[in-house]
């Protein structure tokens, strides 16, 4: 039984400076907490709520600035693409390609991100049925990639609201690839501040515990030095600061359901 | 800090041997795992899908069951009130009432429950937000009374379906009373068997420890000696012969929660 | 082929003298259009959010009142039940017993309803499928009564929310019986306001077209002379003096629907 | 008061003799009965549930046939896009772009369909509430094209099954901009059937019905020849052969709605 992997970092790749520093503070955590440990962030915020809102530094710059992190932290990246012709780019960089959760259901992006032979991240639309994920396995299975993790990140719930319906990571599971709880994803009320997407921060805590109560392969969770002037996302990221504590908390959780 | 408590028994008492008999294993395990323990058992099932299915003793032979269980075993007993007149007679008999889902609404049953200064426990309701219940805690605090317990079972998640939102937990806490979540219900599949409800009893081990995780103060659990056979939530109920294991289980997890 | 029926008046008997004026008022309305008309209104709001809200003069003296409005006016009534008890006592004065949303589960108030032999007039339940009404239909038809109303009042859609699903209103009446659409309580935000309901009214005269285009055997509406200061539902009833119109341009809808 | 356009046509084109013939019935039958008319027919199925059903012809020969459709009988086309490249190539054909639901919120794709400056019509996201679809409205309004027109197709309610909520139509007017109700998409089951989705084609009719009568500017009708043997959407598909009477059953619902 391994313990979990995490999925962290800032929403957005926000300068060179901040993702290297996110990730060194987390790569120190982690280490010292025995947890193997993936770097996030997105090099281009493509579905923003508003047209206005920053998408980040693009394609080119971020894969650099990733592959900056990965070289000099030694570490996994992980990050999204949009369309086939960024996976083909991305792939020769990233470790995990991620097809965002609103794109789970695009052909072309999906096979395209097989192809790449990275792990790939599936997230599951907030339209999806938990079993409705097979059809999108059967997909990047055709390519003869089987390195392919789950991610649960919330289901539609009335409006401007998500729900976290924790069958669904049993039920995902039943695939035999890994599964992957998106903590903070998991805990945005989209749409609900308007011109951008609410949050609940103050359930993350608890949602992750859960998640890994319930056994999880991995959980991935949004976190920036100061999340209240994060350019995207600061309702759901967790401060930096305060990750080694619910990360600690987590860790417990998850050993006691791994029997480690 | 508390071991959660167990509710559980039966959903409807079968027979006075049955729940008995049902009783008293319960009593057995739970006292070897240190977990405090309240039988529960319907002894009407008043709203059942179809009006040809089973109902239950009554009232009148139903609390003498309860008052048996209770005597014989020396603990508590919980069971369901589906009038102001019933609330007044089962208060006599009951350490704890609950309000039905359904009926959680209903501001006389309410304010009956309350007057009985007995424990009430309310179930939220289906079609209820967890801040809903704030107004049926101030009814419940009207007439005096505050020992309250509030019970997550489900919410109205499209036709057929339930799902638990686990924020709930976490928000019904903020009212300062002690929380339950109710394992058994919350995998119920309502109305979706036709002339009854189905369930998915398989992930009803996950979803209790997810409770645990997240901080809980009860867990009800609906058990019967052979579910196959039972008269009612044949699909959902535990088998009592993997009760033990499943609370071994779910302690670990509540322990570590409280750092017990 | 019939036009539809108007069911409607106050949420609540707020005093003798508004209830036989409102009646009043709505008869000339509905005379004038040629619209059947069943005056409704409730002698006790038994769920109010709030136990602090009114509820409404009781059971004796609202069957009272509504008596007069019945003789005065010789008109049909209509009012909800709460126990089987009421069921018996309301169906000597009432024509049509009306089983509340909330209830619509509880078998003995659907059997006493039934064993009156008036019309009952169901209310599916928000946390209802439509064709979970089969089982309600059954336990009303066990008592030999067959004069039945089936009525669509929202489902519950997220938190504070309610949809209506209008292939509801297709599918209930494939069991044969007449469907009702209730315009004012589809357009209900349960628990938003707090400690009471809120509302969205501008939506009601636009579900009410869709209903009658779907094809319905009759409209619910509540109304108020001056809802904004109703004692209940003040957000979603329609002023008293919007009736006329807006049962003038339903009606042309239910008649191009039903060829009159 | 303009009658509602139609938008019309097979899911995907399945050859270029069927979509002339499709074409060319329609053209017939809306020539008759006085209704503008939109072929609508998709080149490219880009979000299939399984990777192993019909895409469609492609971009450049579907291109190709839409062309001649439009040329041929006269008519404007529309067909849907997936990426920015795409929108672009498109645009020197097509009158009308559509942005496909589960791609409503990809900012590169809106604005490129917007600087096409050809009609752009958005479907509506089943995961995004009424409200939402303002900030997709001023993603294209920045590129300064102000042709836009927006669709209802469903919002996700549960697990694979939509819920067509009718205030949408109203609150998505209040933007100024003609709004289009799908039917055949609205009662699509997604994913009920498996690998592919299910629905319920007998709604349909009373869904167009209502939607006239609460008010909108166009209705979107999947329809093919045969329906059972279609490559796509063939639970959904309205058989051609129905088309005439369906349309003017709504078409008399319209003119009464508009006074026409």
């Amino acid at each position: 039984k391994e313990p979990f992997v995490l999925i962290a970092g800032p929403c957005v790749i926000e300068s060179r400076e901040m993702a290297l520093e996110t990730a060194s503070t987390l790569k120190n955590i982690t280490d010292k907490l025995g947890i193997p440990f993936v770097f996030k962030s997105s090099y281009d915020k493509a579905n923003r709520s508003s047209h206005e809102s920053f998408r980040g530094p693009g394609l080119d710059e971020g894969l650099d600035i990733l592959a900056e992190v990965k070289d000099t932290l030694d570490i996994p990246v992980l990050s999204d693409v949009h369309s086939p012709e960024e996976a083909e780019i991305a792939g020769r960089v990233l470790d995990i390609i991620q097809i965002p959760a609103f794109l789970c259901r695009q052909t072309d992006l999906v096979l395209a991100v097989g192809e790449t032979k990275k792990i790939a991240n599936v997230k599951k639309g907030q339209f999806l049925a938990p079993w409705d994920i097979d059809q999108v396995v059967e997909k990047l299975e055709s390519t003869g990639n089987h390195k392919i993790l789950l991610t649960e990140r919330g289901a539609s719930f009335g409006y401007n609201n998500l729900v976290s319906d924790f069958r669904s990571l049993v039920r995902m599971a039943e695939t035999g690839y890994p599964v992957v709880f998106d903590v903070t994803h998991s805990v945005q009320l989209p749409g609900a501040a308007g011109d951008s997407s609410g949050g609940e921060k103050e359930y993350a805590p608890a949602l992750a515990r859960a998640a890994t109560a319930v056994g999880i392969s991995s959980l991935f969770i949004e976190t920036h030095p100061n999340p209240a002037e994060a350019l995207s996302d600061s309702a759901t990221m967790i401060p930096v600061d305060k990750m080694e504590n619910l990360l600690k908390e987590i860790k417990a959780f998850d050993d006691l359901k791994k029997g480690i």
